[in-house]
């Protein structure tokens, strides 16, 4: 059984170092564990079956690092991916953390700022394409605001337009094979990010200079911090092509950033999940931006680590469950049978089509009274996922 | 000081006929007031000083009417318009209250209801039109799932969208002069809704085959149902140029569809919003999506409609108070200074730009130390809202 | 396995009238299914493998009926019952639906309607004896406010409590075997419910005159609407004495009132609930206070009952496996070993081990390094939850 | 004007060391301002004209400090008190921040950390006295779970209770003069706190050994946390006897603990708030526990804390304005009006009282259609906060 869940390469699942390396801080209290380098990180990650490690280019340089510092430090962490076989598929940059940018960084009100935060993330991106990333995650944190009054929306979204506009010419003018991936979120740490949902960056992307370059990526935890489906999120980026990247994790509904072990407040929404992403063959990263309970030492780190994986393993096994499910698929049959009459009238336009549609009778009042079938289709599948079928 | 706030037909001040005709049931209980004809309710909203009515199909014609009936019906609302001056500035589809529509309209996993909504959409746009309407709202309050098993999501959007193609081409087709706008909600009355936010529809709008036909019709209390800055998704949409019509009302974050009277929730978001229209000249209607508390009778409806208006021209005046603040403008144009010396790096991507960019020395430490000044100027709105200042 | 997760009546499965026999009008739209009379809900109720049905007045009696009809409904009903041994365990006044409660009915801010609220739910007391309940439910959904112009809180608490007070007196004058349950719910269909919240009812309980006659009747959507964990609102609850009856379902997290099927938004926090109530061996009515989707017939309605009862003994049963499980038990000794050597300073206070603690030394950085194993333990409850071990 | 909204020290405003000493950290950025120390923070406090200062054991001694370290912090302390006026109010224990309460401190699985917790409170209420304080605030951020699958709720309760009998016994064994105030929080940093909400708290003080010494200390942000009516459980607290302490900020509903400056979200809860405390004459402290933004220097601060002064003192300024308001009161006249012919079936309970209202004939059609005037009521309140009446 337990060869059955176990992680390898072509399950593409990685981590931040972030992740894993989160020490347990949190607003109301001080780190409890004590910080391990990059490349313990990437050993730890190797230990427990990751086939990738994501980073923000801080994670792994100290911001005030010289340059032979820098170097110093990308040569070691490249030995540890040699070591260990562990890929950098991603990297983004730490537009959050430093005081520089509590106004925002793309958006802030100040033009230095700004300015100093494209430098930053060309910085970054040359970093991210020296250790072999293809992918490139902008988390504006900061790119929003605690009072209307100090940011007009408008000026603000142009701002950030400009920027992302200025990195993809970047991008192209250093010949660089990288894609951008948008990654929302409604709040916190700022009491309004501008963008806040995945279906917002979908909209904005069309209005970039180059949308065929950018992406998004949802994360479970920010679309539930709205209370919104992540499922439905994720298919409306996938049905626009635009599902460059994940973050997998899990947070119950209106919460502040949770950021749990896959799976772990809610295995019907994670079912749902892997199954759009498997039953659409998606091929990227399944990545995991989450970190242990604050009560968990490092052994608890790899529990939670290994724990991710293997719940998404095993939801994956009960999707092909589901999908062979005979009393479930001939359920689904009978509630998606279709005897083909309201083809002519349905498909793409055409004039004497609507004229013929619009002359049909309906037996509205039948039609009304059709049962689903879906309480049943529910509990179905509810039984499938507490293993009982 | 009434006088100053007396709404005219140049503020575009419209109401749904199910608005001020809303009975007062609720899930819980029955109607409290006697429903209303469409014609008094015209009546009713030339009297409170509104400028035009807007209306589901059903809201006027009955689903059962013969084409006799309809003509009728037709007849005396055109008149009563008349007699009033009352115009019709947007039409929609009641694609939510027969039990037909129980598993979607567009999204049915019954092909004949999918065809019932595209033909009983089609005779609403040809209502809409003879009515005068240029605008067509599409709210697809039953597009949406009560269980993920249900329903496939990628395959919903294609229906949806096919649906939209179906009828924007329609539209052109008969060469009528009319856009449509896509309004969002996340919830209610299913578990979850399809493209649950504007930011959603405006991506949702770019895989549309005449994306330039079709807008939002954002909604107060459906963004703040999930918490969301409604002034935020406003400005996006506005930003894209896709902001074709508004819902007004008011809504406390994260609960049941409340549709409350503009403004009386929340003032400093009422009046960002205000500012963000007036700042930005949208000149489509301010229409109110909103109904009287069920403790009302219809004097009480009444001082609901004029409440909404009022409150609306208020807060327009607090905009101009704003605007020419000099303590507030002052304390702006310091946040907002700007010497110029980062001209040189920013705006459209330059190769030489960005090779300055990147050597450019920023004193990150003194930049993280600014003060910005947002308590000071929030301080100083709150005040001016509250009529302190 | 079907056998296993049969409904007996020693598992006290109980569904109001009102749950079963609703016909799916909601806000947006009209009923779906017809109404069936109370007899044949019995029936159905029967036929599904319930025990018990509870019912608010108006359930059974219409509002306007006659003393004869009255009579006549019960004769009828009571039939029913015996001939198919459910029970009523339950009943309740519905002081909601009828306009003349839209401004609340024991808080309503006219006397006549506190007075007519009064009578109302002394002849629905009368009625439940009737029919041999022993547990009266009180939901005061109309007790709340639009707007907090509209009462004083004080006051609208004084008038609740007032309105307890009376009614068990009258309990007691008539000597009934009855005791009262408090149902909390934060809003919907007010804007605020007065109490909202089961930790709020059991403060006010012990306002009353008789709090010993008073518990609470804590409702899992209710307290999930508030985004609160219910487990540990009847653990409260059950710490107090005070969990006279529970109405079982499930909702996520900051919706609308959704009362969807019991443990089929999540499975998690309904396992720690069914746990909760069998390991402190609660022998109240397990009440199911949930509906079946709109878009089902009644044959949907059955799957929903049998669904409800059918995942609490599954979950009943994963209880047993829980407690049973030796990896799991070892675990929990661990992270609860105690070496006693605190016994000597915690448990009841003394003067002089407060004096001995106050110079005890404490080793704070070791037991800030302790790892309490909690990321493992949840990862193996997911586990037992899903079927894997 | 700026006369009348000056802060004196009848007002009873006092801040936390913590909160205009916050240096601006959160879970995604570093401080952003220097920590200052007490002296200088009771200084800024005396500047902007606060009265009081509260303060946690920690934030004012080091928890590694000496005893010796402690006394000479303790005089300087005491000087800038002396020399500034500022009194200490209100006291409580640090339990959170340490990696020691990962787990909790009373309610911690390891009975170290409990009886640590034990120790450290009564040392930190040892120092509350010697500052004067005579109210002492327990918030127990860290009395939760981030799964229930590691505490047994029940059992956490009963640990909790232990620990505040044990405290309230030491208060009375030392002949200490204070009282103690359970501050709720639903959650952050766990993912469930116990006792989440001031209506919990309330539940639980009766179930405690000295249920009069124990009140509670409700927190706008944190009922706001939950979409819970501030004001309402404000009500009930003062309704019970036992609103010992508030906590005045301000925050969206849904959202992480935002601690923002007082009445800066919601004007319209602020002001009933307001109104509620001076209507009933509470005369206990107005505590601010909110923080400037994180884009603040320390003027920033300053114009944060005085605009929490400054707000209360408007809001109070406009509920005797609201009080004298001649439209206002008359409309509440008659809403409120009683014709006293309901007197002899309402009030206390007598047999034959109940007797008669059983037969009285309510006129049920007419009461139901009476209009409230509520939309009027709450019109008139909205235009008078925006100060147009």
């Amino acid at each position: 059984m337990s060869h059955k869940f176990k992680p390898t390469s072509k399950h593409k699942f990685s981590f931040g170092l972030w992740t894993v390396g989160n020490p347990g801080g949190d607003p109301f209290g001080q780190p409890v564990r004590k910080k391990l380098t990059p490349v313990e990180l990437v050993h730890l990650l190797a230990e427990v079956g990751a086939w990738g490690v994501n980073l923000h280019d801080n994670d792994l340089i100290p911001i005030n690092a010289t340059s032979s510092e820098r170097q110093q430090i990308i040569d070691e962490f490249k030995n540890a991916l040699d070591e260990t076989g562990i890929v950098v598929p991603m990297a983004t940059t730490n537009l959050f953390s430093d005081p520089v940018f509590k106004d925002g960084a793309f958006t802030s009100n100040d033009s230095k700022v700004r300015a100093y935060a494209l430098q930053k993330t060309m910085n970054a991106i040359d970093l991210g394409i020296e250790l072999g990333a293809s992918m490139y995650v902008f988390w504006g944190g900061r790119e929003g605001v605690d009072t209307d009054a100090s940011k007009e929306s408008i000026q603000s979204l142009k701002r950030f337009r400009e920027a992302l506009n200025y990195l993809c010419e970047y991008i192209k003018d250093q010949d660089y094979d990288l894609k951008f991936a948008l990654e929302a979120k409604p709040n916190e740490p700022r009491a309004d990010i501008f963008l806040p949902t995945t279906g917002a960056m979908l909209g904005f992307i069309e209005t970039l200079d180059y949308p065929e370059m950018v992406g998004v990526n949802p994360e479970v935890a920010h679309e539930h911090m709205a209370g919104l489906n992540f499922v439905h999120a994720v298919a409306q980026a996938l049905d626009a092509g635009k599902l460059f990247h994940i973050d997998l994790n899990d947070q119950a509904f209106g919460r502040y950033d949770q950021d749990l072990r896959f799976g772990s407040v809610n295995i019907k929404s994670a079912f749902f999940l892997v199954k759009l992403l498997e039953d659409n063959n998606y091929d990227g990263c399944r990545h995991f931006d989450a970190h242990a309970y604050r009560t968990e030492d490092y052994e608890g780190v790899k529990d939670f680590a290994r724990g991710c994986m293997r719940t998404y393993l095993i939801l994956k096994e009960k999707v092909d469950r589901w999908n062979n499910d005979s009393e479930i698929q001939s359920l689904l049959s009978e509630i998606n049978a279709d005897d083909g009459t309201m083809d002519q009238y349905l498909g793409k336009y055409e004039s004497n089509k609507a004229a013929a549609l619009k002359t049909q009778n309906f037996d509205r009042k039948s039609l009304g009274e059709r049962g689903y079938g879906y309480e049943r289709l529910d509990q179905l599948t509810m039984e499938l996922l507490m293993g009982i079928r």
